[in-house]
């Protein structure tokens, strides 16, 4: 079997127009999806029925239009007419942004109507708008794989189309091994360790560079598992008296560590 | 801690052009994430110096170009100049699909000039060419997770930019789940079953489904753990033999099911 990759990435999509056509089980999914990265979503249901977990997130959508498909929808909230000199783009940041702020930064298209959905496919390509068309793997500049959410941590498994159901499969054998694991505790800790390092450990020309802090972080980390990292409640006493080892090490026995983060409650 | 969200999204590069400029350690990091999902890399490279291992990768990539970066560049394989009524845009699916071979998938920017690396934001926000500015958040469109990648199986862990270290930590862990596991052994297992079932048990509007047969193969799948579908090696007649017991199941005990599959090999 030959290897099929696809570039894994994590989009910022914070207050951006997204759009959804369709209002079916999968737009659901779509949705959920958007939710959590916090974008502005407008759905386009069509004319039939309206999945009733759709109509129950309405209130978290930023427009739920009940009707057909109109092929101006893609750019519905576009007003910003540009037509500058690329060149001079920095004397135009302010229209350039607006520009951002009123374009889809994608586009997810769930309908059953083939014709029309390769049709929106090619509409979105020339508006150079990236666009998920349900079921037509050919017709994606994107995938969704599945996704294991908790608290900052997201984990994406995709098995590039060959097996969706293997990627449910190790997504809930990654679950069970993050079950009860305080992932934000662990993210805090090592958060908090690090703000102090920076502000004690004082970068110098001969001794110090930001490598050489970086390294000692990054060996820190991995004196402990995630687990282990997530199951301490680093005070500020507790992380200077860390950062107090540097260049050295605070123990490595997490048993000896964890006293010593019990001393400074 | 709020929680942040990011939308994690499989993007399929495959072919499709993606520009890197710069040529220090994260250009090559980039590069070697475009590789894995077979773009096709054009690297600007600056004045300064090549990281040896981007030189090493030329043979890899599109184009190489050592010099610096030019305004026209994020345009420069674009030839196909369109100006069509959108509504039109079936009769000219040639000229899009061209287009869209033309334009740059995504633009990396790994280059320490900040003020360049601004304006090639905004250039890019201008041309809608989605944009990631390194170490400089507020001007990513995306951002590059943690990743593991094994045969066709692909996990990226995504801290939101909260603790990039965590993320690395949480990679190796979940690496340390699935070593010694042939991933693609298990896909290729799930797929043999999946098309069998295909094949042999038809849709009838009575009593099987598309749903009654998605159901089945999900049940199924669940009944035994990734490591475990990975150790089978299930021929074409053990696929018949398992696919026969349906709409019943195989044995769901895992020596059971191992030796009806050994009994066709």
């Amino acid at each position: 079997m030959s290897v099929s990759g696809s570039l894994c990435l994590a989009w910022q999509v914070h207050d951006k127009h997204c759009l959804v056509i369709g209002a079916g089980e999968v737009a659901y999914s779509r949705i959920v999806h958007l939710l959590r990265a916090h974008a502005k979503i407008t759905v386009i249901t069509g004319a039939g029925h309206v999945h009733p977990q759709i109509e129950a997130l309405e209130p978290e959508l930023h427009a739920l239009i009940r009707r057909e498909y109109h092929l101006s929808d893609l750019r519905m909230y576009e007003q910003t007419d540009l037509s500058i000199d690329l060149d001079d783009v920095m004397d135009h940041v302010g229209a350039v942004s607006a520009q951002i702020n009123e374009t889809f930064a994608n586009v997810c298209c769930c309908i059953d109507d083939y014709e029309l959905s390769t049709k929106i496919y090619h509409q979105c390509k020339y508006l150079r708008l990236p666009v998920n068309i349900a079921d037509k793997p050919p017709l994606c500049d994107f995938y969704f794989g599945s996704m294991f959410n908790q608290d900052n941590l997201q984990i994406m498994i995709s098995t590039n189309g060959k097996s969706p159901r293997l990627s449910k499969l190790i997504k809930d054998t990654i679950a069970r091994q993050f079950e009860g694991v305080d992932v934000n505790r662990a993210v805090e800790n090592l958060g908090l360790i690090r703000s102090t390092l920076r502000s004690n450990v004082v970068i110098d020309d001969d001794l110090v560079s930001i490598d050489t802090r970086m390294n000692w972080i990054k060996q820190l980390t991995d004196f402990f598992e995630v687990k282990q990292w997530a199951a301490l409640d680093i005070s500020k006493g507790a992380a200077e008296a860390i950062v107090g080892y540097f260049p050295g090490y605070p123990p490595k026995d997490f048993v000896e560590f964890s006293d010593l983060v019990a001393k400074h409650i």
